[in-house]
């Protein structure tokens, strides 16, 4: 089993709704935002789940996938894009995005999001703790999603957002109150903090938390919270609907989609074959 | 500004509040449990953010952290690690690790942990969509740790966890009932689910989501809530300590620490100097 199929391949909800065979129900089950549930948990009308198994009993209602969502006007979103960036400054990038968003839905929704601890997800910043994995503008993206559709449309939307983020040129938001002027915008073909922020920075000639640097990750914040309300806009109008697949089930493995730029051409091979396991999550664990 | 500091260094709590200097504060900013608050964000006396910012007024009591944290029994950490495990297979890594926190802490404590919603972090396995960036334990362990202790200490927290989770051969647990028997235990070098895991397919000789790849990450969900429930009874205890910084302090870029393992003899310069940019968040923005 190889991992040189790198190109992201374009597939619609309808396609992995309809397609049979064993990838299709995997695929419906990593990302799709219908298709078949995980073990243990129902689906409601939404696409979200509704936890049913004995762990995770007497949960009140708050706990339940999706909250409530109204659709938002373009007022509402370039203030959310305003706060996401401004937040930045406050609890770096996860917590830019994501209170950016709850702080608009607490004024249009109220309760649950009201009682959200947001500044529960600061440690998500500089790809988890400083660690360069994961930018934190998509954990803060995927975290809104989810609350607002449940777990499924909400990694969906997420696989969407990611995938904005790897192959735009970024930043593109210009704030009201810029803290520094930038030179220069990149594609950072991964959603990984290191080299997406490292590309960034050898372009525009700066270092790590100077002036530039951080002006661009609250810029990027306000992109990648504008991009998520925009798919939650479609899906509170009934059209949402996946263009692509996550990478794992292109690659065969969790992965970017540019194997070539850290592996060159020697591309490792995988020792096993892709999915011989899923009998385990059908039989229900 | 080069990138060649890979070496990890210990460093206390101690060390960081009392060095002086712009690189202790920044410290402080990033990873510490205590010293310097973000702009906008007081501090209370578990360490833990209190929101002061105009944006996210009117939360509730929930939105506040930490929440409350009692001191688990060894009894209540196999609980946890075993419905990691087990929860592993109805919403993989991320969900796994945060499920078996959160269901000890409905049992123990009740509001808020209750009305918690964790399928709203499903989202984050495989690296974040299945994309292979920050191992979606980790994401678990980091929202878990900070509902109980508060934004920076939770980061702490999370960065020790993070450390332990890329020094660490793992798996280590064994579960009351194993999916799959494994041969293969890895060390990862990094917090990114695609070289971990790929690692440890390697060593193993399976391909992603077989039955031992499946039964590898649910173990190492159990690994890391039991580790994330070690460090929150130390803090429970008053006896918790950050013995690392995180190695965006020490590399100067969020990264891992292992440079060489993918950059080679030439690990790149960033052009600029780090940490220029940081009156801005002194001055409060």
């Amino acid at each position: 089993m190889s991992l040189t199929k790198c190109t992201q391949e374009n597939i619609s909800r309808r396609d992995l709704l309809t397609k049979g065979g064993k990838l299709a129900v995997v695929g419906a089950a990593f990302i799709s935002g219908g298709g078949l549930a995980l073990a243990g948990c129902g689906t409601d009308s939404n696409g979200g789940n509704t936890m049913e198994g004995n762990s995770m009993t007497s949960a009140t209602n708050s706990a339940q996938l999706p909250w409530k969502y109204v659709k938002l006007s373009p007022q509402d979103i370039k203030k959310a894009a305003e706060l996401a960036h401004e937040n930045w400054f406050q609890g770096f990038c996860c917590y830019a995005v994501l209170s950016g968003i709850v702080t608009v839905l607490r004024e249009k929704v109220g309760e649950p999001y009201t009682s959200f601890p947001v500044e529960a997800f600061i440690f998500a910043h500089g790809g988890t703790a400083g660690w360069g994995g994961t930018c934190g503008t998509l954990i803060g993206a995927g975290i809104a999603a989810s609350l607002a559709t449940g777990a499924k449309t909400g990694e969906a939307i997420t696989n969407q957002v990611m995938k904005y983020y790897s192959e735009t040129e970024l930043p593109i938001y210009k704030p009201d109150a810029p803290k520094a002027e930038l030179k220069t915008v990149s594609r950072s073909d991964t959603p990984v903090c290191h080299l997406s922020v490292g590309k960034w920075m050898k372009k525009e000639g700066v270092g790590f938390l100077s002036a530039q640097q951080m002006e661009r990750c609250a810029r990027i914040s306000a992109d990648m919270c504008m991009k998520t309300l925009e798919y939650l806009n479609l899906w509170a109008d009934g059209k949402f609907m996946a263009t692509t697949k996550g990478p794992v089930m292109t690659n065969e493995i969790p992965s970017q989609n540019n194997c070539t730029d850290c592996h060159g051409d020697k591309i490792p091979q995988t020792s096993g074959k892709f999915g011989t396991g899923l009998d385990l999550l059908k039989a229900g664990h």
